[in-house]
This record gives structure tokens, C-alpha cells and sequence, in this order.
């Protein structure tokens, strides 16, 4: 029946069956649905009908629900649940989910969470927070089943069976000496394909990969991206399995890592999404509009330092906003190349040097066609020779310029360790503006005579 | 040994056991090796090992070794492969894997190709290629188990052992009825812990999602960065089977998908990426750069227009690149979160027209304090209230328009199915720089007399 329905459709049957109690209309239905669609009806339902909804879910159930929300929701479905469920759901829980809910709380009520948990499992979490954001130590789980290597594939398969509900879904088991040393990792489907007597140890994959707990999340992201793997699992430095990062976090992190190459391409501001309120997004984008504003008015002053020039070769004026543009958006496509390369590459000293002469190549090219072109658009238009060689070669000297500094100030940021959020696009294409300016006049003060 | 080996002594290593024709050792040291590392190794081979590097492979190795490669590299192993070990290797790909790289081919050659594979393998590729590109159609792959309703736990393990190399390693297995209609999914975990006797229908999980084969890639990335899939059913419109996407798949479009959406802020053109040539990256960006030239002739010819207004009130040239430049960065803020935004929400009306009041608000926040600095900073400067006011209320209108513009071009554009790679950054940019010229001189040459 559930299969035809909408999720409109779906709400408003479940509200019914809570209205009028029917239990088993409910169960049915709720037994069909995946976390998510759960989350979502739960968001949509009227806030009256939610206590009673919660209850109809056992633990395990509500630490899934959980799970889809956002943390102001989880933080309210906890309050509705009262202190006792509240601590057996936190347990249930995935640990790096529960770590990334406290994260977001005052210290006083993360106490307050953490001490109503199972002290083995309230350790992990906070273990878990130890470690510094977007690492591969945030991100784990310890939801995994781990055997020995002197396991039969019997042993292995009946301690599946036992943590069969307790495990993630991903279909490895990884394989840990007497040190808890990782040494190697069966699938489930090796597992079913085996004879049962065999060895773990010999039917195991030795040479598994792995990451660092304290390794950037990107990183992992690059590993899980590159073999195609469901899980990896991470390791301490002495090589001891602490838990695995699974690919449904990975999707998140690599979403997570574009949306921060937009935002400094376009410097919107962190999290201004559709949902985003008036508000709050003027608020978030103001701080650069404003440094934008002044950095403006120094290019005003350049402008007032050549009054004479200007106003002596009025003209002059009609291709200043070329300029000033053609330079920002050269500077601008530079950075994006840079900005997503850097995401999927590392550089070495190598590497960048052999990126900043393909840009200058790349710039000198693009320089010399557009500038070429520019004269003769001046010289045709103003009937001025002068002032074609005045517009185009300023335009050939600012496309290099600004397609190096579109390369060279990230780069240089990125190795330094400065937020990168300040290679902003709106940045570079104001600086570019700048030295386009100094370039344009100081060009055309030179030829002033030649010019009128 | 080979756990810490770096990548280049296991070439080295590599090159040496080939050298000296000790095939034991390559073998052991292959066999630990993922198809991504071997794919690694054999780019770093000097040509005159690869064709003996290649002789060690079977086909089976072969085929995960060509799914890691370009499609240039991937026809030069073909090319050293000669025509019948070719044809072993297609039908052993991974069908949607075989299906992109033809696609890059021409037709001749691509029914060579073709003709040289089983008759059944070919069927399936050309059928994936005959669905639009970006569709779930095209990334899906029919190397998964499925089995049917009937079938006990036994049954399925039977079926999984004999397929157990073939099939994607996925812990899924889907259940169809006799018209090929997808019905339940079962999961290996699930037939590990069950009763071998139980029937498939009673354990199976009737609910399960799937995609429409001719629906969008983005949307079938949606389906399963919510639900956090490892792998979602692809269907027909008469709901049989017809293949599954795979979460590494979805990864990959993630990131292009990402990629696709900077592209469109930068116009930075397709596929430049740090190994792109300085001659290749120039032409992919020189035609919007000429593009954009012209646009800026265009304003140029807007400012000749004002030439009077201009030549009495020199001062007014100090505060156009402020104008322009912040207009631009506001429109290229809202841009990213359109663009942004897009990716992962439908638009209706009303979400389109809440978004657009949305922007209005912000544009007026923003417009009214950044004009209102400017007014004050202009007139202290200059010492000419009325310059003031027609600086600060011309930068409060361009910010409103500027935020709109970067807003409903992009909208408008993705409701017509326009190409959304023409609302680039750059085109926004350079619009809003004639919208704000236009404002600019305008408000100055209304108030003309006034401001001398």
C-alpha cells in the first residue's frame, strides 16, 4: 500500500492512526519507512501529535530518527523524550553524530548529556571531540565489528550475528592482532562465499589501507574518492584501529568542501542557504561589502591622483570599466582553477612553480589577442592611433598581472595556513581593479602629449 | 614488506622483477595492490615495460586496471592489448565504465569496438548510451545479483557464490517477481544471520526506493546523500529493473557536479585542472574573456554618452569603479547561492518568489548602509554634499538591482533550460557594471547643475 503513497499522503495516515490510536496501522507503516522519510513526516507534523509519535518508537528506532535531524530539532525531540530515554538514545546513537550535536552546545548541558551516558560510550564521544574539526577522528564511527585473525570464518559469522543491529552497513569486517594493530580486512561476501572451518587470517586482504585519526577530512575524502572504497578505516599512530570513516560521511564532506570553494569565490558568507532569513544574510554578507567599499575608494584615489590626465583625454574614461573588468575576471577564472585544484591536489614546490608559468603563459596569450583586439576597437572608434596602443598594451599588461595574481595569492595563502577564505574572489578582483588603474593611467600619463 | 613500501619503490621494484623476468615476485606484490595503485604504477612505467607490465594481468585484473585510467590511456592499453584480448576485457568492464569511454570515440571506431564484444554485453552498452548523458541511466551498471521472490536464504547464497566476482561489491541484493519487477531488497548482512531454509519474501524489505532511469544524475545523488545508500535501484517506467548506481559513482558526481557550479561563478571554461597546457586552458577561457571585451565596449559607449556630464564633474570618474565593482560583487554573492542552492533544491513558484523578496530585503539592507558610508565618505572628501547624495543613493540602487540581477538571471535561465553556464559570474558581473553606469550617470546628470 505504502509504496504508492505520497509522503503528504503518508502524514496525514499517520496522523489518523495517531488520532484514533491505532497502533498497528502505525507500526506497519513506520516499519516500511527509511529514517529519513521518518524525519521528514516528523518535521511535518503538527507539534501537538509529536510526543505521542515519538513514543511509538523503540531506542533503536529513535537514535536512526535522530540521526536525519538537524540539531535544534534533535535538541527538541530529547526534551520531549525526558532524561532517562534521552541518555539510552545518545548511546544507541552514532558517536561521531552525538559528538557533533554536544559540539554545538553550551558546556554546561553537554555535561549534563554526557553524564547520563554509558561511561564506555560517553568516552568515546568526548574522544571523539578531542580531536580537531574536519578530521578523520570527528568523523568516525565505532560502529563496525572488528575480529581477530585467528577467527574462524564460524567465529566471525556468529559475531556478526550478535552485532548484527549494532554495526553500520558497509560490508567489511577489519581484522585486529592481539594489539588491536589493524591487519587486515574480509567482506561480508568473502565471508559467505567461504568454507566455515577456514582461517580469517587466511582469507584476509593484508594489505589494507588506512588513514590517520588526525589527517584532514579532504584527505580522506581523496582516499574514499580514489578506490572506491564504502569505508576506511583510521588508525592512531600506532596502528591501532580506532573506528572507520563510512562513505555516507564522506558525501557530506565533499559537499561540505565545494560549498566552501563557492564561498570564496563569491565571499557569500558562510551558510546562506534558501532558508537563510533577510537578515541574517545581509549581516553575513555586509562584512566584505564594506572592506570592498574602502578598498573602492582607495581605487578613487588613484583615479583623483591622474584628474589631470583625465581630464585632459576625456575619453580615457570609456575604457576604464573594461579594464578594471577584464582584469577581475581573468584574475577570477585563475582562482577558480586554483581553488578546486587545490582540493583534489597537493602542491609542492614543483608543482606551483610549473602552475605560475602555464598562468603567465596562459595570461600572455589571452593578454595579447584581447589587447590586440582592443586597439583596434580605440583606434577605429576615437580615430586616435595613441590611444589604441594606450588601451591595448595597458590591457595585455593587466591581463598577465591579474591572471598571476589570481594564481599567486592563494597559492601564497594556502602556504602560509591563512583562512583561505580571504582569496576571495570579490579580493582579487578588487585588487586586480587597483592595479589595472596604476597600470592604465601610468601608461597613458607617459604618451599625455601624444594622447591629446 | 609491501605495506611500507612508497608508491615509487613498488615501481621501481616493479620494473626490476620485470627486468629480470621474475614473475613470482610480481605476482605477489600485484596481488596486494588496488587497481587505483596498479593504475598509478602504470602511468609512472617507462612505455617500453608496459606492454610486459600488461602480460601479467588476467582479464579480470585488466578490466579493474583500465577503470582507473583516462580514456586515453585506457585505448593505449587497448592498443598493446591486440583485438582479441580487447574484446575479453570490454565485456568484463563495468558496463556504464565501457559506455563513457566509447562515447569519446568516433563512430567507426567505436563499432569496432562493439563488435568485437558478446553480443550481450554490447546490447547493454549501447542501450546505456542510448539515454541522454547525466542521466541515472547512464551511470548505471548491471554488475549486481538479483534474485527472485521465491527464492530461500540457501537459494541466494547458491546464486551470490557463483556470482560473487561479477557483481559490484555492493551488500544488496534485489528481488524481482516474474515480470522482472522490482520487489523487495534483501542484505547480505540480513542472509548471514537468517535461517538458511527462510523464504527470501519473508525476510525481504518491501519498500525500497528507486530511481527512474531517465531521471537526472543530481537527483539520484540526492536519493542517496539522504539516505545515505550505498547503491539505489534503477527502474523503468513499467518498474523492472534495469540496473543499479553505486555510491562511488555518485561521489564522482558529486565533485563534478561542484566543479559544474564554479565554472559557472568563474567562467573559468571546462576542464582546466592543473595539468591542463597553457595553449588549452587560453582558447577554453579566451571566448568569454572576448565576449566580455565587447560587453565592456559596450559600457565604454555608455560613459562616451556621458561625456558632457563627465568632463564638468571629473570627481564623478573617482567613485565609478566602487559603484561598478560593488554592484558586481553583490550580484555575484547572490549568484553563489543560487547556483549553490539549485544543486540540492527544487524550485517551485512560491519558493522562487520567497527567494526573490528574500534578496530584495538584503539588497536594501545592504544598499542602505553601503550608501550611506559612501555619501559621507564622498562628501568629507570631496567637500560637495550633493556629490554625496548622488554617490550614496546611486550605490543604494545599483545594490538592489546588483543583488536581483545575480537572483532571477540565473532562476530565469534554469526555468527556460537555458544552459546555466551562461549565468556565469562574469556575465552578472558585466551586466551590472552597464545597470550601474547607467544609474550612476543618470542620478549625476538629473542633478547636474547642482553638483558644478
Amino acid at each position: 500500500m505504502i509504496q504508492n503513497m505520497t509522503e503528504n499522503q503518508i502524514t496525514l495516515y499517520i496522523i489518523k492512526a495517531l488520532k484514533e490510536n491505532k497502533q498497528k496501522d502505525l507500526d506497519a507503516i513506520l516499519d516500511e519507512l527509511q529514517p529519513y522519510d521518518i524525519a521528514q513526516i516528523y518535521e511535518d507534523l503538527p507539534e501537538k501529535h509529536r510526543t505521542r509519535f515519538l513514543l511509538h518508537f523503540n531506542i533503536d528506532s529513535l537514535a536512526d530518527l535522530m540521526e536525519e535531524l538537524s540539531t535544534e530539532e534533535q535538541l527538541d525531540v530529547l526534551s520531549k523524550l525526558g532524561i532517562e530515554k534521552t541518555s539510552k538514545v545518545l548511546d544507541e546513537m552514532d558517536n561521531d553524530d552525538v559528538a557533533s550535536m554536544l559540539h554545538e552546545l553550551s558546556p554546561e548541558k553537554m555535561k549534563i548529556l554526557l553524564s547520563g551516558m554509558k561511561k564506555s560510550e560517553s568516552k568515546i564521544v568526548q574522544d571523539i571531540m578531542n580531536y580537531p574539526p574536519e578530521t578523520a577522528g570527528r568523523l568516525m564511527t565505532n560502529r563496525f565489528v572488528w575480529i581477530r585473525d585467528y577467527f574462524t570464518v564460524r567465529d566471525a559469522v556468529d559475531k556478526l550475528k550478535i552485532f548484527a543491529e549494532f554495526a553500520e552497513t558497509i560490508n567489511y569486517l577489519y581484522v585486529i592482532d592481539q594489539e588491536r594493530k589493524l591487519v587486515g580486512v574480509v567482506s561480508y561476501r568473502d565471508l559467505l562465499i567461504a568454507e566455515p572451518d577456514e582461517k580469517i587470517r587466511n582469507i584476509m586482504y593484508e594489505r589494507v589501507l588506512s588513514v590517520l585519526d588526525t589527517i584532514d577530512q579532504e584527505e580522506v575524502a581523496r582516499m574514499i574518492e580514489r578506490y572506491d572504497f564504502l569505508a576506511i578505516p583510521v588508525v592512531n599512530e600506532e596502528s591501532m584501529l580506532m573506528g572507520i570513516v563510512t562513505v555516507d560521511d564522506i558525501i557530506d564532506v565533499v559537499i561540505q568542501e565545494a560549498t566552501e570553494d563557492i564561498e570564496k569565490l563569491s565571499a557569500s558568507g558562510k551558510a546562506i542557504d534558501f532558508d537563510t532569513k533577510s537578515i541574517v544574510a545581509a549581516y553575513r554578507r555586509l562584512p566584505w561589502l564594506i572592506l570592498l567599499l574602502f578598498i573602492g575608494v582607495v581605487s578613487g584615489s588613484i583615479i583623483s591622483g591622474y584628474q589631470k590626465t583625465l581630464s585632459l583625454v576625456v575619453p580615457l574614461a570609456y575604457f576604464m570599466p573594461m579594464i578594471s573588468g577584464m582584469t577581475g575576471n581573468t584574475g577570477t577564472q585563475s582562482l577558480a582553477v586554483v581553488v578546486r585544484g587545490l582540493s583534489y591536489n597537493d602542491l609542492d614546490k614543483k608543482a606551483i612553480f610549473k602552475l605560475i608559468m602555464r598562468e603567465f603563459i596562459v595570461g600572455f596569450i589571452i593578454g595579447l589577442i584581447c589587447g590586440i583586439i582592443i586597439a583596434i576597437i580605440a583606434f577605429v572608434w576615437q580615430g586616435n592611433p595613441v590611444l589604441g596602443f594606450v588601451v591595448g598594451s595597458s590591457l595585455f599588461l593587466t591581463l598577465i598581472i591579474g591572471t598571476l595574481a589570481g594564481t599567486i595569492i592563494p597559492i601564497f595563502l594556502y602556504r602560509m595556513n591563512i583562512d583561505p577564505a580571504v582569496a576571495s574572489g570579490p579580493l582579487i578582483t578588487t585588487l586586480n581593479d587597483i592595479i589595472s588603474l596604476f597600470i592604465y593611467f601610468g601608461i597613458a600619463t607617459m604618451f599625455i602629449e601624444k594622447l591629446m
